[in-house]
């Protein structure tokens, strides 16, 4: 942690323009009056989790959502907090770096200084690390004029991920109180935000009176759900990866002999890969997902890339219009996908990375795994190349899973296909050119780009939210924005207890006896119904046979592109919160309509319809009706 | 070849507003009058290869240099071309895709269009392959409208890279007759320009009316010499590798825990290395043309980054002024570039790999080789891991290269560094954290991308060079932009005989018998006494040691950044077609001051001073006055 934080530094021409973008504020964070309205108490994404959640979280648990409204909205119940009394507020960088962090720092820094210039905001150096040892860093405008609008997380560093073990809570809680914060702000992904809940919990349970609240900032976009839309740092990646994909998918139609394999980062989620094919359009993805929900194997997946191959490989003539002659369409190039969480999917691969996590967690050293497995998994282990075998011997990650970033999976895949495609030319069932492949892994080249306006914009007002929430003296809950792919004026800011996004994940090993794990934030998956996903599978034949290449280009400032959002945030039709609103609306007209004194025709018609309403939705929450998770 | 080429495409946004991007004219290519400047017969760059050069190419040698004048240019002797004939021209992308070349092709078409609409530009698809098979695409309005200022070489599609035996020579000599063309442009770099020359030469001996002419397109920025400053797509290349580069060096920052070896594509030579280092401000990058020079083995090398590693982690503290504390700054992050080229730099790998390539064009199959290496040989490839064997045992390119992209250097050092670091920690020479290497190769996803705006201009005004070349009736010559490094309207457009690039090798294995190459154009080498060099040695510690981090950020087409232009280019004081031109005026003057009439004092002062300068500079030209090759 020892480091040159907050030094300023030389920017390039274009860094020193973006560090002079100012982001703007929707209506409803501007002025120096924060207006808060309560909705109803909140309950759990899974109706049967309410019981463990609610005992794990005695005092942040059922909070009520929070809304910030616009100086002219006119809600009679608001509450209006005009009085600013400096604030001591600390901030932290938890988890891995994603571009837009910076800006959340600056967002908070900001909304402090404008309520009250004494206000102090503090960073705490080296991510949670820092927080433990109470190392500090007070932000001023100097420091942040190089980093504004900057990518990296390397203002104030990060190191560990978790704050979990109890002396890492009570570090912090130490902190907190020796530092006299009213706030402490997590800018993290889906681990963090559940340690922030486990800190505010404990905060409230030790009458610490620091607030913790947690911000979406995830290269992944899987801290995911009604509530939160996307998360900072998304928007960019997928921008810079699928502006790669683009020139990678060009090279391939130039040369026209190279199947390229591109491997992902984005975690356990096919996130990132789903948002990059819908934006560039490669011949193939293997989502994560899919593979999971079809139990595909590791020989379903080589046979269903090899297939593909040979049909672009035996494509048939066609006549052009434009050229007015007859084209060959026989391909031996291609563009395939593969998200880096793609490994862990594969079910046999799955289990065996089990059993070496367990092996290695029991201290069997690295040599004697493979003699220490079941007899299926030592088969499947011996069946893999070298190089994938040093890799899945890795020492797994704090959160469970492999260390997907060190796993070349795009290199088995394109081995396995390799020795496929050579069978079959030598079976003489493929009778094209010789299969030849070349493998790439996109990741730590897209993570410290700098942020897309996007993430500039929301990440900017996310710090500023969080500013409202700690005057609002909330704890436990989330900054969010909804109504994203709207313009910024449209956009709705509130607050959400990190609770309500928890789920309680059961698991039944031995018929009878079931385990139940501790309440988290569990990483979203790519939802197949949805209609991100659709839209991929109604185009995945025509993105296989026919090279529709398109190129978004590189990362744009102004001009055309420059406000593109995320496919995915377009055609998915969120605004949750919006609706909520809505229907807080609805009833309370049904209110005013049906007030005492109305018309007994009006009462029973207004009843008979709210008992079938409601009669109509029990039964849709019921947990029978819908075996799979709402969401 | 049989693709679906010229097939109009769903474009993005951003690459439809780049679709309608106009390239400027400078001034000497406006309007519809050709006018040429011939300056005196050229000679070869080194005076010892005239007579070997002039015999190979009779008809071609010796031609003068081309200048391009605006109209109004006052040079009385300058040919004037009024006339302007519909003319059948055929275009074709030899060698490896590099960004712009779409661009040569519209250039190419206005101009022929311009100046007569009658007349008609053939594509042939599928690079030199297409030639020789003839199959060719007419070049419509309507086909280039999606292919304008776009990367990628996938409107013709390419091939093999190599117009050479006596068979392809004549199937090109056979198509240009047979398609009655009176210009053959040929898309490509160092080979395929000397193709180029060996083609004008062939087409001039048997009578052939096609003239024939090279446009420098590559990536790797090799084809560089006085008349030629760099080449298109060398632009483009570097700015997205910077911005990748940069993006690391954030991340890096960032995590604080990493070293990235990063290996650049760019062939031989590590003109794309030092391009990008200038513009990112890595810690470390290892040209090979410092361990050529210096003659580094692969334990130097490993030892200069150990060394480095060390000294980063070892690094004191010292008082911040901004933080009015101390701070601390020994780091355990970097980033270190490596050309793709440095592994062919190490005088003990690049013995080994001739021996490996002689061996593999004698038939020997690869399992056979390690046996019949020479002791010396042997030992070193024993000693090397089994992924760096089995690439070194690839064919070699037609270059007689190694396949470079395909060795993964910056594997091999990481390895090399890392069991180095573990060896010093265990002696306890080196006390820092462990070291970890992450390893990049970027190649494949810059080379598709979008050209800059530089080179969509360069290379469109090279395209209308062409035409004027083959207005001016010449064969056998490079079309040429010098002045780059100032706005398109003082760019000095002219044209170059290929044969004054050239050089001949020569070898002396035995002593008294010395063998001699055929004359071809050589990639030209990084000049470690050049003024860009320079900048880099001046920069070399703090860069090293400081982390001074630059972000060009993503290539730009609107706003700061958009009209960036190579450091190389700039800092280099190169515009010798401008002094040939100055020199000229010079002698001119001279000539008219002294002519018969003037007085004799004049006369006599002329001729001393002359001879006092024809004296130094035949001294300067004379072989041993400079053991080193002037450029």
């Amino acid at each position: 942690m020892d480091s040159d934080y907050g030094i300023p530094r030389e920017l390039s021409d274009l860094q020193k323009l973006r560090s002079l973008y100012q982001p703007v504020l929707p209506p409803c964070l501007e002025g120096t009056t924060v207006r808060v309205e309560f909705g109803d108490a909140t309950t759990t994404l899974d109706p049967t989790d309410v019981h463990t959640i609610s005992r794990s979280f005695p005092h942040t648990y059922g909070q009520p959502l929070a809304h910030f409204l616009r100086a002219t909205a006119k809600v009679p119940d608001a509450h209006i907090i005009t009085e600013h009394p400096a604030k001591r507020v600390g901030i932290v960088f938890c988890g891995r770096q994603s571009p837009g962090g910076h800006n959340v720092i600056w967002g908070l820094y900001n909304a402090l200084k404008l309520h009250n210039p004494n206000s102090t905001l503090l960073g705490f150096l080296g991510g949670s690390e820092g927080l433990f040892a109470q190392k500090t860093l007070e932000i001023t405008d100097d420091i942040l004029a190089t980093y504004k609008n900057q990518g990296g997380y390397d203002l104030l560093g990060r190191t560990k991920d978790q704050i979990r073990t109890i002396e890492q809570v009570n570090a912090a809680l130490t902190a907190c109180k020796d530092l006299k914060l009213v706030g402490l702000v997590i800018i993290g992904g889906v681990t963090s935000t559940t340690d922030a809940a486990q800190l505010a919990e404990t905060f409230a349970e030790a009458k610490c009176p620091t607030k913790v609240v947690g911000v979406p900032v995830t290269l992944n976009g899987d801290l995911k759900n009604q509530f939160v839309e996307t998360n900072v740092g998304f928007d960019t990646i997928c921008k810079v990866n699928s502006q790669l994909i683009s020139n990678v998918c060009t090279d391939a139609l130039s040369a026209e002999k190279y199947y390229y394999f591109i491997r992902l980062m984005g975690r356990k989620h096919s996130h990132v890969a789903l948002e990059c094919t819908l934006q560039s359009h490669p011949n193939m993805v293997i989502l994560g997902e899919e593979v999971a929900a079809s139990k595909l194997t590791l020989f379903d997946i080589t046979k269903q890339i090899c297939d593909a191959v040979q049909a672009r490989a035996e494509q048939v003539s066609f006549l052009s219009w434009l050229l007015k002659q007859r084209i060959w369409t026989d391909k031996y190039h291609g563009v395939i996908l593969l998200p880096e969480g793609l490994i862990e999917s594969i079910p046999e691969v799955y289990a065996l990375l089990k059993e070496i996590h367990g092996l290695l967690r029991q201290g069997v050293s690295v040599d004697n795994i493979s003699s220490q497995l079941s007899p299926w998994a030592s088969a499947l282990f011996e069946f893999l190349p070298p190089f994938i075998k040093r890799q899945l011997l890795l020492y797994p990650e704090s959160d469970d899973s492999a260390q997907l970033s060190q796993i070349e999976t795009e290199k088995l895949l394109a081995h396995l296909v390799e020795a496929e495609m050579n069978k079959r030319q030598k079976e003489g069932t493929y009778k094209g050119k010789k299969f030849i492949a070349i493998c790439h892994f996109f990741g730590y080249q897209a993570r410290g780009s700098l942020p897309s306006k996007f993430d500039c914009d929301y990440a900017y007002v996310l710090g500023h939210i969080c500013y409202h929430i700690l005057a609002a003296g909330l704890n436990g809950y989330m900054a969010t924005v909804t109504n994203l792919k709207n313009p910024v004026n449209k956009w709705r800011c509130g607050a959400t207890p990190i609770t309500v996004m928890m789920t309680v994940k059961r698991w039944s090993q031995n018929p009878g006896a079931s385990s139940i794990g501790k309440p988290a934030i569990h990483p979203a998956t790519v939802d197949l119904k949805g209609k991100a996903y659709e839209l991929l599978r109604q185009n995945a034949t025509q993105l296989l046979i026919d090279d529709l290449y398109r190129n978004p280009g590189p990362l744009q400032f102004d001009g055309p592109g420059a406000d593109a959002k995320a496919v995915t945030l377009c055609v998915e039709d969120q605004d949750y919160m919006g609706r909520i609103k809505k229907l807080q609306e609805y009833l309370d007209k049904v209110r005013t309509i049906v007030k005492p004194g109305c018309s007994q025709d009006v009462l029973k018609a207004a009843l008979s319809v709210m008992a079938s309403v409601t009669d109509v939705l029990s039964t849709m929450s019921s947990p029978s009706f819908n075996s799979q998770s709402p969401h």
